[in-house]
């Protein structure tokens, strides 16, 4: 999970570079709040704008957030020069999301110069800080040359 | 595919009802375009706002169609006073999502009376109308006795 | 499903010869009996030694079969001297696998110059010969340069 | 992981019998050899009979051993009466499984009355015991009322 050594010693910038692309977690309202090598974490708090029908978190935005997660923990290991592209993912969803917060923890698993093997884990934080596991993720990340973030 | 029967008459009611409930929908753009037992057409409109690094929709978004079709598949099967719940699904994406439209097609593959799983394929419709296939996602959903839709 | 063109002329005999060295296919008493361009079928008897706790077939070989057919699916498309590695698999099990035969329908998806995303089925053919559906799964096989089918 | 508080006494001896049960198992050589409430690990030599083509264990093999890994480690917090199914499962397949022996983890992550989320992870032990992480794997289980084990 952490002793990964990034190819790009500008890794970090790069993330919050093409992060910054992503006009979806904008309109999902979502920030980094952890990022270090093969290892980067997103925060989202709870909108309406973003309810399934009984009220909690949409699980769609549950999966966004895993996948922006792995995504950024993967792209943190890649060369510069090579974006990169969600190939699949699973996700087993444990508990409603209630929020009033939620974060994704997406780890390297399995870093390679083509494919990248990746964990994410989504807590709901309720007021107090407890945390509540609302889902758990693996997904398979692809390097892409010359794409751009 | 065809040829289900459904247990609640109002079966469609009840699912234009539960998904009028789901903001997150409204917030990417999402219309329902087709309504059977047991399948469910999902489409959005490309925008800005549906973005990831690269232009193209997010993966998020292509999984939030995809499991909101499954979902409302499996729901118009099951009896009145049940909701649907995603317990898991996985996704394969497949070709970029460049739109400018997209459409998730969520199919039953065997419903059960507490376990329902599914098949939700999703394509990019160019403006030609031409298809590409975007992604290919199988999902376990989960009826809950009392839940509204 | 069909109309693939097969890189390599010889396909077929590469993978009847990449088949009979799966030693682990014979200890199942696994048989070819469906081999075209992006599509292998596959065809298991019961046996005792196959069996779960309850006397169906163990899930370990309905995923096994599953895995093989699409690997073979994918390796028929692949170009001479690259062999096939699963990289990874999700398979939803939809019916008890009571035999007395099984029948797995690996099928190519989106063939890759290095990655191939498949589909698998697996039935399980009554003594009347009517078929239940079994199991369904996706699976992303990567081609290796070098490996030996 | 741990602090599960097994709802029936006996599950120790219960999952050894239904295990027992598996003959499929002692196809492939499996023992268990951990076996504590939401926690079982299993272990698989290498043999000839087990290979795929490059001489590796087949990933067939991986897949089996985790799955009967978390279904035992489901099955150890079901209350008597209930036996264990494999509803899901999705696994990546991390590097070669060249043994000579694998160990499969299963850990229950989310145990239900009806439904019990688990990972399984499957390691290499070399001559040396050195370990190398083959597989990570996501499954679901399902409690059947009836089912004996």
């Amino acid at each position: 999970m952490s002793g990964f050594e990034p190819r790009d010693p500008d890794f970090e910038q790069r993330v919050r570079a093409s992060f910054a692309r992503q006009d979806f977690m904008t309109t999902l309202g979502v920030d980094i709040v952890g990022l270090k090598p093969g290892a980067v974490d997103l925060s989202v708090q709870f909108a309406d704008a973003l309810r399934q029908q009984h009220g909690y978190f949409h699980a769609g935005v549950t999966v966004s957030i895993a996948d922006s997660a792995a995504g950024y923990a993967a792209l943190s290991l890649f060369p510069a020069g090579y974006g990169v592209l969600t190939s699949e993912l699973k996700i087993n969803l444990l508990n409603p999301a209630t929020g009033p917060r939620m974060v994704a923890e997406g780890r390297v698993i399995k870093p390679g110069r083509l494919l990248c093997v990746c964990r994410s884990d989504v807590f709901s934080i309720a007021q107090d800080d407890s945390r509540s596991h609302v889902a758990t993720a693996l997904l398979t990340m692809v390097a892409r040359e010359g794409l751009d973030g």
